[in-house]
């Protein structure tokens, strides 16, 4: 989804698709990256992930380290092999990149959901965690993309709200998929947040809560693509495929 | 010491010391992180380093691999936070130690160390672990400092030259050093390769031969240097500090 992301930001901006290829395989392989070391079992210890073994259920622990280390290498030698747009340099594109993987979010999200399983959280606790792990990327996604197409700095900010409602929203139907279906549908353990004593929107504010604020938050998004008028229908679909979505 | 090397070889292409500094942070980034997730239980699962506890003994395992997580990441924005100069853009740094830190040379390496534990190596694998996991990085560091440094191809290929012969020469006398030294001395576990019956220079050449090796080594790397002249009076004394160091 991330790097469909980039692309259809890409088009809201007026761009070139092939333009936004590189920052789309860079975003996946961030993101491809996370999904390997969090499954670790020092970590969430997962077995399955999109209906598959985990990498380190097939290649052992230390490759899934090393493969996870590799993705998240080769990302900043993609975005490194491009050209940059007249207003964002390659430098910048990969410092986007960079702020968005690194310590202050998804991997400080991480940290901060590592060390809190097994006890209450408040739901501030519960929005820094999903904004850190879950929506930084997916905004910085989309803004890479909407940079491939040399965006305007007004249409960056709108996309980064856009991205921040939409990461949010994209979690909290994560959380509520995790205890409404079942694995196979999932393709990665359900249940798992309740069973991990997780931070979860459902266990804090209940199910139905928790789908009303997806809603909201789903508006919120589509809202801040008002600016892109025709041209962000592509954005606003995923908006509704991903409240919609059932795994 | 890599980031020294980033230091000295700016240097020896006549360049400012505070230019070469983020390329010599970014290194020791890289390095670091290796360091962290290498004494990983699921890789060498070691206890000491640098004369105190692993990371993962101190933090648990989980942080240990999001704390090199995040070291990685880091490098790679401290370099896309720097100007570039005139004949290396930012974008051509970040592919070099990209290319150095990637599945082909650094984590290429380690994925042969690991797959290879309790078998026999010839002479040439031994050299392709070396040269990926120690010499590639080693080389990419003196190269960063000279593109700090605005260095010609020419140089740039020495101070190649001089840091694959360098970075070879370290790893020798590393492996003698875990065979002769103890581990108080050395600061992290000694014996520890034979034990993992891990390849080693000294297992398959011998003291004498992996001594004289190191020696032809160095001065293989000396030589590189000559088109540097006194300028590269710093690179061939941490040649021949390597040379003689006992840990």
């Amino acid at each position: 989804m991330r790097p469909v992301l980039a692309l259809a930001a890409s088009e809201a901006c007026g761009g070139v698709l092939e333009n936004a290829l590189p920052a789309a395989c860079a975003v996946e392989c961030i993101h491809t990256y996370s999904l390997i070391h969090d499954d670790l079992p020092c970590m969430d210890d997962d077995d399955l992930r999109r209906g598959r073994p985990t990498n380190h259920k097939v290649f052992g622990e230390g490759i899934a380290v090393l493969a996870g280390d590799a993705l998240l290498t080769v990302a900043f030698e993609i975005l490194a092999q491009t050209k940059g747009t007249r207003h964002h340099s390659v430098a910048s594109q990969i410092r986007e990149l960079a702020s968005a993987s690194g310590s202050l979010w998804l991997i400080g999200g991480q940290v901060a959901d590592l060390e809190g399983e097994g006890r209450d959280h408040t739901g501030a606790e519960l929005r820094y965690i999903h904004r850190s792990k879950t929506a930084a990327l997916l905004t910085a996604s989309i803004r890479l993309g909407a940079m491939s197409a040399d965006a305007t700095p007004a249409k960056l900010a709108a996309l980064a709200e856009f991205g921040q409602a939409l990461g949010l929203a994209f979690q909290v139907i994560d959380d509520i998929l995790d205890v409404t279906q079942t694995t196979e549908k999932l393709g990665k353990t359900a249940g798992k947040d309740v069973k991990a004593t997780k931070a979860t929107f459902p266990a804090i504010y209940g199910l139905e809560k928790s789908r009303s604020e997806a809603h909201r938050l789903t508006n919120k998004a589509r809202h801040a693509l008002e600016p892109f008028g025709k041209k962000g229908g592509r954005l606003r679909e995923i908006a509704d495929y991903l409240l919609a979505r059932e795994y």
